[in-house]
């Protein structure tokens, strides 16, 4: 892929200081946490586990089957931070990771340290529940960027040779397996192994594994009948796979699929790894199975935040229009993995909808899965939080109105930083027609397309200012430049160097097409203002309602800042909304943060309503008595960014809010 | 209890449909039901473990330990009814049920077909959840009707043997057990026997059971350690009993509780009993108690229909003001045994609110439990139904769209129809002050207060109609009758006989007391109109919204009449609303009807809002679009009363909801 080719750089604002943040914060924190050495957190046992299976330890293996996963992401994340910025301890730190998975790996390539040590001789048996595909893909995923990061070759080996191992055990020979893993993930991670090795069985087995999901015999359940209808986890003691084939997406072929069915995350990786085996093998069924569940998506399944999956029952999609706001699943994963698959597409589509859900879900459902200290952490995103219902009604049972400090399925956190360490990757697709802006960000680039390199240089407050300055070098005549204009704005402007405006350009798909002098400098306007949104009329939830965004941003009311019974604020759409600084509202119990937690605190945006009433209580109020229109106060309705929610108030639960009801000019 | 010794007859009307469908349909039904005698039906086994305890049959024991209280109910009902209306067959079935009954019980008095056939040795060693004491009181409560109804007293001292056996068992002397059921009923059921025989023991006990509930050492959790934590249900096998007193109404004794907390049947079965117990024994703090808990149910924690438990999570309360409308539990046994409870409170306490509270159930939740035709039936009641959620979200998992024929937890069925049966023995409360009008019923009672016989005629076509007709006999001037004037009314007068405005009457705690010649006649009209009600603006799920009311009658709107997505539905709760008759609505797969089913039907009013618009779609809407003030159309809204929801839409799951959004008459 041409754009792996491809090196940016962040060079300032919202994500600069995410990835420093993670890169300085996080990515240690997390380390830590692997090795259990923070008081107090669910304990890990991911490190220690690998080290049972090299033989460096003695004890009990803990966690879950797939503990694995965590170190894989972890070293995936670190290899984006050493991408972004040397470090001799951090790489030296991952070095010796490397090493323990060298020795933890198997003579013959196997690398899992869970049936290493646990079930040895049960390996593959249970691909629906034991997540062995799964674990190699993030392996083999770290493997990748730690090679293409630092150069260095020997994760990337031991991924290769666990790779090997699959493609002589799956495939479509006599005596091969047609098993495939119950989690999406491997598909993915072979394809990323395929581009960085060229190794064309990688691509291959990528792709046979797409094509025997679903297929008939069921695989899950004929590997069940061999276990006797054991299962690993209790809870599924009496389920019959055939039952749910939806869960794993395994209905049907993936190619065959038209909606977003089943298991959100499994969804998004499997996604994602049908449009990556798409781009190299040209695939058009593929490619129009991604798109017609990414359009499910986008138009009935997805939060305004970016989150999918909204229910806490497996995890799951439920059905179209189905977004309650209070019970939303809306799984940081879910929305991470959204961000890859969008990636994906944009390389086979040029149309601003994908850069349009990427930006959605960064600036927004994913990053609200970590508060601004770098070390707590959000399985669950929802759009509405009553603290008695969390506290009180088991329907609520995982809606969490706090960050912990880590979960004992831990799929999350090292999923977010490794997206955000790997953020610079996200800025650009370059495709043979044009180069692509997907994101606005202040940036250095070095794009090389067609075998033409050339240089952009992106400086911006985005996403608070419209403002981008772009400078560039190296562009062609018959190059293009395309610039996305993002869903949400409805009014932009381009200017020359001068200030005056530039019309060298056409639009299509969501982008300005722009051809360059060989050193060229433009500034985009795009108009940032503060703006309400409405659902489509079939989402229940948010019949009567509203959303605040600006620019990308969604936001959302705190109790803290507003007082309690949110839902008696009903707020003018129409009138105004004032921009504030961070510092005009209420600190509350704000932690210690580091100086790029901190500066993503002061650089935020914060809004009030300009006009805003409570609906209140007569004293003594009964619960039901003949209507009147209810009594109302004028009052400042103040909103925060959405990802900002639940820093500010320590350890007490709060009310937040996304959708308010709405008042009419005339009320 | 003066009371009792009175006799009433409900002569015509709403009520006298009911109670005739439930003589001459649901009980003949009910008793093929326990008799596992209807095709596809949820299996009972009722009478066949009887048969089994009794030594009369062969085979195996089926259903819940508690499925002997389902016989209790039916025979309870069929008490009623036979009072009603004496008919020897029906009379006959049920001698022959008491002599069942009889060969059932052991030597000893002990009468459960559960312990006796399955596990003779285990008897009275799990009261947390084997529901011993509950099966003998809905035995006890039988017992005593049946005596009342019918002079014979059989099952009454079958039901004195095993009340007299609980006497010895349990009690506070030394060697007597301090258990007490997880499942209150035995409370209500003893003092109820009291009343009938006068056996002190039987109110001591019952006010025993009162005061060791909820005291140290905790009884439930001395039991499940001589059981070696051994539970019945699988689902409790982790559960120690001390980590959820409050499940079991025994976080703390009885009298010294203020909020209504724990599982809703348990709390209102507890209250009951409560009441039953302070009225004569003249008990301040359980009166006390029982205010407390009442003040928070009304007050805080009851649906608009008198449906009480919103949470299906042990079928519990959960916190003040959470009373969500779709996933709302509202068990028709938790309504039906707020029934009871208010009718308790009425003998103590000559205020209106409790008749108020009897009147919104009886018409509302309890009876929403039973379709038309007598034969299906609601555990569940809900406030809003979408068949999607009930179809793919877990979280609605007992939510039903259609009422079943039977249920395997079977408790809802014959609870609803032994209230109904009974409910002219709800019209009045005799107090020495005054004799108390609770409901408006065509009726003709005759009722005994101090020594004294009164006859009272009403002839109305309430709760359709506001006119009700008085014709009494035998007052003399010192006595008073007290007309109650429902909350819900806000305009009423009195009329005597040639159509004069009468007022030889004073006002007090909701009642119109009135001092009568020896043979009067009066009209009492109390104006029913149409009328929307607001919630507390702390209910969150009813922000916004309101409901419709015709005197005690509250609406709903259903998809047959108003098509889907009613969510988008806005109505002027300050514009008018019109009457209709049945006939004007879609009669859509309304079943075949017994007469008295049809006329219930037909007698119904209906309601047409007569300014609503609907919020629409644009062709193509995608999920998310900047603001603007939703498209509408003029719609006719049309309503039907709650209780009849479900009746006509065969087989086919449809939208419903209570709680409608508002629109302001300026829109």
């Amino acid at each position: 892929m041409e754009n792996q080719k491809s090196t940016c750089r962040i060079t300032d604002g919202f994500f600069k200081n995410y990835q420093e943040l993670v890169r300085t914060v996080s990515i240690p924190y997390q380390w830590n946490i692997l090795n259990d050495r923070i008081p107090r957190a669910e304990k890990s046992g991911a490190v220690h586990n690998l080290e049972l299976a090299a033989g460096l330890a003695q004890g009990e293996y803990y966690g879950t089957c797939f503990q694995d996963s965590d170190v894989g992401k972890w070293l995936e994340a670190t290899s984006y931070a050493l991408e972004t910025k040397p470090d001799p301890n951090l790489e030296a730190l991952a070095d010796s990771v490397i090493v323990l998975l060298e020795k933890a790996q198997q003579e013959d390539g196997y690398l899992n340290s869970y049936f290493t040590v646990k079930e040895p001789q049960k390996r593959f048996t249970n691909l629906r529940e034991c997540c062995e595909h799964y674990c190699f893909g993030h392996l083999a995923e770290a493997g990748a960027a730690y090679y293409e990061a630092t150069g260095k070759d020997r994760l990337l080996k031991i991924a290769c040779r666990y790779a090997d191992l699959l493609c002589s055990i799956f495939g479509p020979a006599p005596g091969q397996s047609r098993g495939y893993d119950g989690h999406p993930e491997a598909e993915l991670a072979l394809v990323r192994l395929y581009e960085v090795t060229g190794k064309e069985s990688y691509l291959k087995l990528a792709d046979f594994f797409l094509n025997v999901r679903g297929e008939e015999p069921y695989y899950m359940e004929l590997e069940w009948e061999k276990r006797n209808h054991a299962w690993h986890y209790e809870l599924n003691k009496d389920v019959n796979p055939r039952d749910d084939r939806i869960y794993d997406c395994a209905h049907i072929q993936p190619r065959f699929q038209k909606k977003a069915d089943g298991h959100a995350v499994k969804v998004g990786y499997l996604l994602t790894g049908m449009a990556a085996v798409a781009a190299h093998t040209k695939d058009e069924q593929l490619l129009a199975a991604c798109r017609s569940i990414y359009d499910n998506i986008i138009n009935q399944r997805m939060y305004l935040t970016g989150g999918i999956g909204s229910s806490r029952h497996q995890e799951r999609f439920t059905f179209d229009y189905d977004l309650p706001n209070d019970r939303a699943y809306a799984e940081t994963c879910a929305a991470v993995s959204l961000s890859f698959f969008t990636r994906r597409m944009l390389d086979l589509i040029p149309d601003s909808t994908y850069a349009d859900t990427l930006e959605r879900v960064l600036y927004n459902g994913t990053i609200s899965g970590m508060s601004l200290d770098g070390t707590h952490f959000f399985y669950l995103n929802p759009l509405e939080i009553l603290p008695d219902a969390c506290r009180f009604d088991q329907d609520f049972k995982y809606v969490k109105p706090l960050r912990p400090q880590w979960l004992s399925c831990a799929c999350c956190p090292p999923n977010l930083i490794r997206l955000l360490a790997s953020v610079h990757r996200y800025l650009y697709t370059v495709r043979d027609d044009a180069i692509y802006v997907n994101l606005y960000v202040s940036s250095e680039g070095n794009l090389t397309q067609n075998g033409r390199s050339v240089f952009i240089r992106q400086e911006t407050d985005y996403p608070w200012k419209g403002e981008i300055r772009f400078s560039t070098e190296g562009f062609l005549p018959d190059m293009h430049l395309a610039l996305r204009i993002p869903g949400w704005c409805t009014s932009w402007e381009l200017l020359d160097h001068t200030g005056r405006k530039r019309s060298d350009f056409y639009y299509k798909h969501g982008y300005l097409y722009l051809s360059l002098s060989p050193s060229d400098s433009f500034l985009l306007h795009l108009d940032i203002k503060p703006c309400c949104v409405k659902a489509n009329c079939l989402v229940k939830a948010d019949a009567g309602k509203a959303a605040l965004m600006l620019g990308p941003i969604v936001y959302c009311m705190e109790e803290l800042d507003n007082g309690p019974q949110l839902y008696n604020i009903i707020v003018s759409p129409d009138a105004g909304f004032k921009e504030c600084h961070s510092s005009d509202f209420p600190q509350g119990e704000l932690p210690v943060l580091s100086p790029q937690g901190a500066a993503l605190y002061e650089n935020a945006v914060f809004l009030e309503a300009e006009k805003a009433r409570r609906e209140v209580s007569a004293p003594g109020q009964v619960l039901y008595e003949r209507y009147y229109p209810e009594e109302t106060q004028a009052v400042c309705a103040r909103f925060v960014p959405y990802f900002l929610w639940g820093n500010r108030n320590g350890k007490t639960p709060h009310e937040m809010q996304v959708w308010f009801r709405v008042m009419r000019n005339d009320n």
